[in-house]
């Protein structure tokens, strides 16, 4: 894409009611754009980080046997008085809103009752078990306070999968499966390093504990305690010596840091198919209730996350995986030898389906630059009367300090 | 895809409240769930439909320069109230909520306002002009009555381009590229011959026409008149002798049909431009509103048309283009020799990349066809002992009554 057609432009400021690094730097580069508190739209470079997001995620969810669906925003109050989570004492953060009738609706904060009451009319034998279903969606929460830009938003989008299954084996079986997924999903975007599986707290679903994917950042909204050499943690709402010695942690070496769940999988045992009366008939000729699971990642969390973690003072750091463009090519000056060779180039990166942002704008090189750097993308090319003159395009990584000259041919064979 | 592992069924019957034709076939196909009135999730059959369906608007609105974004559901009234739709007076189908502090907010019935309102932070010269972005997104309309399935929903899947120009003449240059662009959508997605421009009325934002894309269907809620040779029509709501003579019809093959919106393209003028007083500095130095046009395509609404218009008794029938998959491959019988072979020909169109559903289930050859035929996978191919004895592979096109055999390797070079 040429920047001269890109319509977003930088800018120096982030709104003044934006306190959080991870939607100033967003919205400085471009990205998105704040509509209200914890409220937020993807421009065309934000939504193609999300894209690539999503992509990574369907590939591991489609790998371990999950079918993908969309489910619905509006929400029929009686679906979740069957599982007592209408009341807005039971549930704080509903958005309810009303049909022309008069009935209430909600909007989908999660979707387990949804989901479980679709199965009603598919799920009736064994056969039909087990079955994993996940959708991409927004989901709406109404949080009192909306200060950490993307982390905790009123309207993000989500991954969610529900798995229904016959027996506890075989939950437990896809739930171990699905947490090998995550993590590969974590490693994938980036962020394999500082995300580590994490003990919680089972809420009223389950006894047992539940868990979490917390990614250190010292931003996060948790404390969790990590032992780093067996990449586990505990979250300091179940931290106890019991806890560290049924995880099987060291305590010696265990650290308290603070943490941001990207991710979690959750045990629902019976609770909502009981609820919705979604029942099948086992092997035996007998009538049982699906053993459920949910398991979430916050994708415009996953980008915020990205942002605030592994950002500079002059900007954005992409992960090649979910970057928005692979290579930020840089016309340097307006000599038209540099012109057209920095065209030429640009033709030939899309003709090999290289993702690429072509600034071809007529502003000064350290305007250039300095929106390289913070729109982050990993590789820049600069293409300059200079680099010319020295034998092809001056190439640089995003946190490289050095660039080195190659030739176009060398340039355009790499990035192909 | 196996069919053993697609975890929706067909059935006999639709819900009894559905009354649509589109809807009950879509829900006893497996492409829908019906969540309640006007409100449908799409299912893993249906929402591979609707994937192509945007892949194939969004190809046509990035050739004519579309940028796309993915603006909220979530609504600020304030926006709303300058511009005076706010009100329920005003827009009688907003569903609205409220924030945990009691301010209203409303879910997005359409996006002129939050567009045009986010552009205040980027466009300030004509430097900055000619500006088209447009995204996919969820409606929300709270209609008093939803009777025609997924052809008017409570909540719905829209693609809304917007533009922003600098002169009239320009404003008119994109809307004919749009205009053509949507021919172009319409005619890929199968409808190209029954789909007709038609002059309709401009409501409160322009005194001209504006222009609809009408497909001709008895389930309509629209009146046109149609010139089959001009390939245009006026809407029965704007029609006389003036407009027929103004728009160059001829009076004496005019046809009064039924006819569908699957989209339309709207001059806006000014109206929100000033109303959230977005403004640009010409080239003479002096301050003035862009002129906007809003551009929408019912997504959904199409799944929907092509379901109500292009199946026949036995069920669905999808043009390739939009088709969830190319081949519908179906072993017939237990015996082993089919079923391997069955196994290998589907193996090899996975290497191929060929799109394939593949019915592996162990049940009859009269219900394997009878779904096949509700599914409405454009090619069928049957494998068993007798097609095998023959040569190969029975091939059907799925509103064909002649099948052909042949050879498994002309077969797979066919669909490769």
């Amino acid at each position: 894409m040429k920047q001269s057609h890109l319509f977003t432009k930088t800018r120096k400021h982030a709104p003044s009611d934006e306190v959080s690094k991870n939607a100033q730097l967003l919205i400085r580069a471009g990205f998105i754009h704040k509509e209200m508190a914890g409220v937020y739209a993807f421009l065309p470079l934000g939504l193609r980080v999300i894209e690539k997001i999503k992509s990574i995620v369907r590939e591991e969810m489609n790998a371990i046997g999950g079918q993908e669906i969309e489910m619905t925003v509006l929400q029929d109050s009686g679906l979740w008085e069957k599982t007592d989570r209408w009341s807005d004492k039971k549930v704080d953060n509903w958005f309810k809103t009303k049909l022309s009738s008069g009935a209430e609706l909600g909007l989908g904060f999660t979707h387990e009752e949804p989901v479980t009451n679709m199965l009603l009319d598919i799920i009736s034998s064994y056969r039909d078990l087990p079955l994993f279903v996940y959708q991409f969606q927004s989901k709406f929460r109404n949080e009192l306070r909306a200060k950490s830009g993307l982390m905790r938003g009123r309207e993000f989008l989500m991954k969610d999968m529900y798995s229904f299954s016959r027996t506890e084996e075989e939950f437990e079986l896809f739930y171990e499966k699905c947490a090998d997924a995550y993590v590969k999903v974590f490693e994938k975007v980036g962020l394999g390093d500082i995300t580590f599986r994490t003990k919680a707290d089972g809420g009223s679903f389950t006894k047992k504990f539940t868990d979490e994917f917390q990614t250190l950042s010292e931003a996060g909204e948790d404390t969790i305690y990590l032992d780093r050499t067996k990449k586990l943690a505990i979250n300091k709402e179940v931290f106890s010596e019991e806890a560290v010695i049924s995880e099987g942690l060291n305590p010696d070496t265990i650290e308290e840091v603070k943490a941001i769940e990207v991710g979690n999988i959750f045990p629902l045992e019976t609770k909502f198919s009981e609820g919705l009366n979604l029942k099948f008939t086992d092997e035996n000729g007998e009538s049982r209730f699906p053993i459920m699971g949910s398991y979430g990642i916050g994708i415009s969390r996953l980008m915020a996350v990205v942002a605030e973690i592994m950002s500079d003072e002059a900007g954005l750091v992409w992960p090649e995986s979910i970057a928005p463009f692979k290579v930020h090519l840089i016309q340097v000056g307006d000599d038209e030898v540099v012109k057209a060779e920095a065209e030429k180039i640009y033709s030939s990166l899309l003709k090999s389906k290289v993702e690429v942002l072509f600034d071809d704008r007529d502003i000064s090189p350290g305007q250039k630059f300095g929106d390289s750097d913070l729109i982050g993308i990993p590789n820049r090319a600069v293409v300059s009367t200079r680099s010319l003159e020295a034998g092809g395009v001056e190439v640089k990584g995003r946190t490289s300090d050095k660039s080195v000259i190659i030739s176009v041919e060398e340039f355009i064979n790499t990035y192909a």
